[in-house]
């Protein structure tokens, strides 16, 4: 059973339409999916990222999931148009990805199942320029 | 030249035998090390670390290198034992890292030239017992 095929149950309360403050009963099955992508990355080293928004998560859905997966020893800030954080989870290999905006609200979440989360890792073209830099540092210096 | 063949010079005054707040002349060396190290990591994907508690450089020359490598747009903070910063500078693959112990004392810094930090990757190992942990979660669940 993959995510797609869950049907979105909305028992609608009286004060809330959406129930958004309720548990859906999908986080659990989102658990599944996840041992078996950290499975395919002991088996293969292949990578994945679960988009939460694009899931039928309420806010304690992500609530839920967050807490279960519990918080590991690593944790990443990165500075570019907004703030991303990427946590690592109790899980090594499980990453709670949040991005925000310049303003500071949060524009999309996501579950990385990787060694390393790929916005860590310098990329070889910025790590050229990096250089380029670091030679001009020295030819100012002499 | 390698940081190994400098020549420590103290110039000692009056009130500090070590002049620890001077340039000692020896941070700008370190600066052409690097760009070395940057080349092999972009020719042959080889990482690096330079222990800088290891060199003959002044609380000032460290104040200076930081200073002069600038921020980038990663910070990673690691908590182990004691709390580790790991900081992309203005150049991307060169990294300032910090250790400190458990009462928050600098044990020792680094530079480390990586596309990414070896600290940062999850280990195989930790994966494995990562995913054992959430098939315990799953099979609470069920």
């Amino acid at each position: 059973m993959s995510l797609e095929d869950i049907r979105v149950v909305v028992d609608a309360g009286e004060s809330s339409p959406y129930q958004a403050d309720a548990l859906s009963g999908n986080a659990p099955v989102l658990l599944r999916e996840l041992a078996e992508h950290v499975r395919q990355l002991m088996a293969a080293g292949e990578p994945t990222a679960i988009d939460l928004n694009a899931l039928p998560l309420t806010p304690a859905d992500l609530d839920w999931l967050k807490a279960t997966l519990g918080e590991g020893e690593i944790s990443v800030t990165l500075h570019s148009d907004g703030e991303s954080t990427l946590a690592e989870t109790a899980c090594p290999g499980v990453w709670w990805v949040t991005h925000h905006n310049e303003s500071g609200h949060v524009v999309s979440r996501f579950i990385e199942v990787a060694f390393v989360p790929e916005l860590v890792k310098a990329h070889p073209e910025d790590v050229k320029t990096g250089l380029e830099y670091l030679e001009s540092l020295i030819f100012d210096l002499s």
